[in-house]
């Protein structure tokens, strides 16, 4: 592999992060519910990692729980909500079609529970209006759920602007922010965010920890009994050594967020403008409100994978959608829920840059990407019948 | 710290584990849900890593589900064998009294949503046995779980000859192994277990990972939802580094495992007869039955929290119980089920030794706990009253 341009999958551990980690693996190594010194310690700086990301996020250090990642998070938050509606009985929730599949799933779970679900659509440009929220939301209503930024196209939603809404009419708000933190500036009380779940493995720390952030008298439903830990919210000894690293890479994403964002925009415009001159190509998503790193793309007449698998032949690492669904053959919910057609959301290519691309990469992976487009949509039946006038083009 | 004797709570991370997870942080560190050369790197190693796990528990790779920890892999067992049992209208489990924390609460959750539940008898020697299970077996159980090694008292349970009962009974049989996983020579199939739990980070591995085993044709229940990781059964990017260390370690233990118990089985002799000689005292647990590391102990007249207080300040560290219940002010759950009295479990005191003590550690440990038990004890109210005979010695 030579150029990396898949970071909204999981990224590389930055050397911080892994310096953070080293010393509670061999020398730091107690358990945090012990009473002796090494396990006192240890509890030390499971509290200060936990002051670091509440300050970074801007609520109360009480108010996060360590998790073992994004799925985790977004599930408990999910069900937590569930639960403290259903003791209201109210049964109603709001999310849009284009979420992560821990949302979605977990979601599905709930409708079997009996519980409705209501979906809202997203606009071609990949995002939804706090007006949609606040005309969907009910007096049933339990909970919005939105995610903060996409997965696969990037777009931004409205955070705030949801989180008035909710506010004002008394419904919890969670935010699948897997994606935005460390990479978008967020902060929790201003944005009037009740639930919010974030994976380290996504801004440079390590795979296997992640966090829920829970408004301060939010009741969590415990997915996972056991001891004590995390004010009996979550079971299981702390992984100290990844909240560790986890702690050290949000600082640093933050520390170095204006910076890399700037950096990071460049890069990406350099490549939509470079993408977009492929005939019969589109930008998936609003071209604005979009994650700095994230380029979204659909070629009409091709197949994804194959477009993967010859750019992986050219050391490029890329992807079609989100890595979670990978295997599947069914196309991205996500672009059919921005109104792509199948064939044309079967063409799809997610390049998410981060600060270690330079120009040069992002020179050489249009060219890549213009030589194999050409390459398969030479080989491509569906391409010929678009050139021979048999089929209609689309983009 | 000087002396680390609570291996029961966790472990120092070995140079093999630590060096196992570096590689696949910074180097190999893509999403092995992705299909690019990185990605498919990591699923391999992945792969490798399960198929290095499933052959030292004696199953197959497929029957390895990779979780966050010993306590997701314990409520995962028993919620799924729950679900499977609630299916063909079975909804009695079995279990014992002195089971860790993440059994005895999904238990408790299960029982409010209208499980009956039978908690076995544990002799005084810490044992329940194979007849106890049989007796309890009806028509209507569809789960018996009983831990492989008790965490406080070491104790090690007929699993064998539990898991001929369950399977002649048709009744699936999980055990919460993270005791006894590298430190004890498990196989699944030989010992006829169903579902069973391990944790890495109580064999030297990292914190933050484990497993569970489910025989093959046992359908999990997902505690977490999303992608499609684990074959569908537990969502979330793959901890690569992590699992990657718990193979690591895993390996060493099981090849070490031999000299490594017949070495700390003499320290632990070494240190029960030195602590046996404190007047007023009793080894809790079998003599012959227990891991090869465990001695628990309780002293009458004293309170076991001083006595961790005052050996940590000697530089050595101990445990009264569990980790995961430290913090609270009742008695061991585990000391009562053996028949422990409240004053008498209050006094009581683990020390878990591992291949890295040394025989002079364990003289200075037996130095230690004799100053500080009679310190203590001159101290202490309870034990002028049992002195003048105001009070009846239990011990």
């Amino acid at each position: 592999m030579r150029i990396y341009a898949d970071n909204a999958a999981t990224t590389k551990m930055s050397r911080q992060a892994i310096e953070a980690m080293l010393p509670y693996m061999e020398t730091h190594f107690g358990n945090p519910s012990s009473l002796y010194t090494l396990g006192q310690e240890a509890a030390e700086a499971l509290d200060a990692a936990r002051g670091r990301i509440a300050a970074r996020l801007g609520c109360e250090p009480r108010e996060i729980y360590f998790t073992s990642g994004g799925s985790e998070a977004d599930n408990q938050a999910i069900l937590s909500a569930a639960a403290i509606g259903a003791r209201r009985g109210k049964r109603h929730i709001i999310s849009t079609a284009f979420e992560h599949h821990a949302v979605l799933h977990t979601l599905e779970k709930l409708k079997k529970e009996g519980y409705e679900i209501t979906l809202l659509d997203v606009h071609e440009n990949g995002l939804i209006t706090a007006e949609q929220v606040a005309e969907a939301i009910r007096d049933d209503t339990c909970l919005v759920t939105v995610m903060y930024a996409n997965n696969e196209i990037g777009t931004i939603q409205p955070t705030r602007e949801i989180g008035a809404v909710c506010r004002a009419r008394g419904v919890l708000f969670h935010t699948d922010a897997v994606q935005a933190v460390g990479h978008l500036p967020v902060d929790v009380r201003q944005e009037q965010i009740d639930l919010l779940s974030l994976s380290a493995h996504k801004f440079h720390g390590p795979k296997g920890v992640g966090a829920l952030y829970a408004r301060r008298g939010i009741p969590l439903t415990s997915l996972i009994e056991g001891g004590a830990q995390e004010r009996g919210k979550r079971a299981g000894t702390e992984n100290v050594p990844g909240i560790m690293g986890m702690a050290a890479a949000l600082d640093e994403a933050c520390v170095k967020m204006e910076a890399d964002a700037a950096y990071v925009m460049g890069l990406r415009e350099q490549l939509i403008e470079g993408l977009a001159k492929i005939p019969h190509s589109a930008l998936n998503g609003d071209r604005e409100k979009r994650l700095p790193g994230n380029v979204s793309f659909c070629f009409e007449g091709i197949e994804g994978e194959s477009l993967l698998l010859l750019l992986d032949q050219k050391g490029i690492a890329a992807s079609s959608g989100s890595a979670c669904t990978s295997g599947s053959l069914d196309p991205s919910h996500v672009l059919l829920a921005i109104g792509r057609v199948h064939d044309v959301a079967h063409g799809s290519l997610r390049l998410t840059l981060n600060a270690e691309n330079t120009p040069e990469e992002v020179q050489e992976i249009i060219t890549a990407v213009e030589e194999v487009v050409t390459y398969l949509r030479k080989i491509s039946p569906v391409w010929r019948d678009l050139e021979n006038g048999k089929r209609q083009y689309i983009l």
